[in-house]
């Protein structure tokens, strides 16, 4: 990966660009908005990730002498162009939803005000960045609620794009997860991994007596033990009577998870492992997790549907010039088609409106200040970069947090699976 | 991203390689074949992508001071492993099926042959890879299929992970997309880009006609402008007469795309620009294309659904020890609870079956060397990896044009969008 991310970009960015440039438009003062206009159908609520890593890679937009050359090359822009870009370097500001933090239709989750020249260029990169790490953060939220205390640990690497992984990783660790399968993740996000052992641990040795003991020997006596590559019965007497009764976990990895669970746990009881947990993988989802609550799992392991959002691998975020400078200097709203609320110009606030007993009711939107009301309005804009100087980086257990008490402030019905509208409603003020 | 793939691995592998270096069996000579059970529900057929994206990242596979320092600093391995990690290159032998084949359920895709140590490791990066690219592929080429000759252009990027989106391009490129939004995809891989401009460009300029003039006089009479801002009619007529009835093409982004494509040929016509092209974009997929056939349509813009593989974002592949070395030298079949043909050990071979006049009418696979058969069997497995040197590097182009002579081989059938069987049966030989 070249340090630059300035072409992980669309053409027709540069393109504009360099009409803008002719027209005499392009330092236009700008303001670009990022939102959905809908959740994934019958979800109750988004979830915010990957800002962190949007602005990592926004500090690396820039055009060094490899880009500057190809552009020449395949002459997407003119001499004028390449002069601008040379020197480009966003020098304007960004408001966000902070990372964790909930989302509904129409919440303006990045806000960025510059010249046009300037916020055009980022349009790609902060919607590829958005759309995928909310993608995951919101079916990974959904996963860990319905695990309750039981925790969820992500293991898609293998079921995405190997870079795709390591954003998954991170945003399923802000909603919750509590470790990755990934190395990677634990090396650049500083990630807790886990990890034991597959099925082919097992066929390798002689016996499935053999794998076990070597595994024991090797991993010590609280690993995990694979036990249904033959027979889980067997295999789980045999984990038991290797590890002296001490044996720290068994995954199962097929079957009738529930059925299979209770079955182990039972037998676990009675071989007197009754610290012995047991954890489940296999396509789990938030359906099946949630089906799994009355049996007697102690944790989840999720692939798929995890990293591949849950049936909705992207989330329908979309980048819009909402307002612009006109000829005597004022912004003027612009929107595609005819003006509507949700388009309005300027540099819009967002609101979580909270009732009395602190639970959200409204995500409420509006331009400039907000009327003065409610106490309980939570402020969800958040800055994000002051005059270029990146300013809104923290740490993944701060955004973790977050997502949790967001996540508790909403109504009850958000924990709901069943399909259906928002939780609250996005309202314009 | 560091330059060492070598982490991009779930933590299990290391574990079991831990273990196998204590119980000895870490060098007994192993077969791991990658390959899937079934294609995604109702599919036709699959297509394979990402081979040399994993033959580059293969390369790359190496454990340098900083991956060993993680390792240690963590407790994923002890010191004999990390000695042994220290040294790791990749040995052994791989074939697979090549870039922009087609496969069915049980094609071995990938054949990895060597120690258990040194092909465990490989399990997630080779998964990341097929499992992503694969998933693209097989839809990309569902739609350059029904879109005929017209040509198609990924637009994706924005729905998908950064890095993800390249090489989403890249396997669209394979499967016959003339070219892609992305500039980075254009560098690194030598993909022809593209791209205009957006509704923001127009909403910049004080009247969609200064839009237009701007980017006329920048881009040239025959540049692409985006017709649906404000009132298709009027602006396609502005089109025209900016550009003295030279306009290269329109884009129309929204609506019915059928019906505005008559609408707006009809006019083109009648204003004498019976040259200029109509391109459509706006949540395509392989069914809105071929419900556009009979459109007056010049070519599609692709986003969402291509890099989210047509609702099948990944493919299901896995990665599995078939066959591994006994005690007396000679390879054992192994396999997850019972033997079955499918899972037998040993080298496989995989041939796609002809029929006299050429079309394919199984896909044939067997342990060792196939039986004289049919002059017209095709041979898939190809030498990627031969005794740890890299020999399966070959150009995108070959892959493409690769891709256009195998799906040309399928049944008729293959190109049916209705769900039903693949189009062929695997036999097991």
């Amino acid at each position: 990966m070249p340090d630059s991310t300035a072409l992980m970009t669309d053409h027709y960015e540069l393109t504009m660009l360099r009409a803008a440039l002719h027209s005499g438009t392009a330092q236009r003062r700008s303001v670009f908005e990022l939102f959905g206009r809908r959740l994934p159908e019958g979800r109750r609520y988004g979830v915010v990730a990957g800002v962190g890593r949007a602005l990592d890679l926004l500090e690396r937009f820039v055009f060094d002498g490899p880009t500057l050359d190809f552009l020449q090359e395949r002459g997407v822009v003119d001499d004028a162009t390449l002069d601008y870009l040379s020197g480009y370097r966003f020098s304007g500001d960004i408001w966000g939803y902070a990372e964790g933090e909930i989302y509904f239709p129409y919440s303006p989750l990045v806000v960025v005000e510059s010249t046009f020249a300037e916020a055009v260029l980022l349009e790609t990169l902060l919607l590829s960045v958005l759309n995928h790490d909310c993608a995951v953060a919101s079916a990974a939220s959904r996963m860990t609620w319905v695990a309750g205390g039981r925790p969820c640990v992500e293991m898609g690497t293998r079921r995405t794009h190997e870079e795709a992984a390591l954003a998954a990783a991170r945003a399923a660790y802000v909603c919750g997860f509590s470790a990755t399968s990934n190395l990677e993740a634990g090396r650049r996000f500083g990630l807790p991994t886990m990890g034991t052992s597959a099925h082919s641990f097992t066929l390798l040795h002689d016996t499935e007596r053999d794998a076990f003991t070597a595994q024991v020997e090797s991993l010590g006596v609280d690993t995990t033990l694979l036990v249904d590559t033959y027979d889980i019965a067997e295999a789980v007497a045999a984990g038991v009577e290797i590890t002296g009764g001490q044996l720290g976990a068994v995954r199962l990895d097929s079957g009738d998870l529930g059925t299979l669970a209770h079955e182990v746990r039972r037998q676990l009881d009675r071989l007197g492992a009754r610290e012995t947990r047991i954890v489940v993988t296999s396509d789990l989802d938030e359906y099946a997790i949630a089906a799994l609550a009355a049996a007697p799992v102690d944790g989840y392991g999720v692939g798929t549907s995890l990293v591949t959002g849950s049936g909705h691998p992207t989330s329908s975020l979309v980048y819009k010039l909402v307002a612009r400078e006109g000829d005597d200097g004022e912004l003027v709203s612009v929107a595609k088609k005819s003006q509507d609320k949700v388009s309005v110009g300027g540099r819009k606030f967002a609101l979580r409106r909270l009732d009395d007993s602190g639970v959200a009711e409204a995500e409420v939107i509006g331009i400039g200040h907000p009327t003065a009301g409610d106490r309980n309005d939570r402020q969800l804009l958040q800055p994000l970069v002051r005059a270029g100087t990146i300013t809104g980086r923290e740490s993944l257990d701060l955004a973790r947090e977050r997502h949790v008490r967001a996540r508790e402030e909403l109504p009850l019905l958000a924990r709901s699976l069943t399909k259906g509208d928002p939780v609250i409603p996005t309202v314009h003020d």
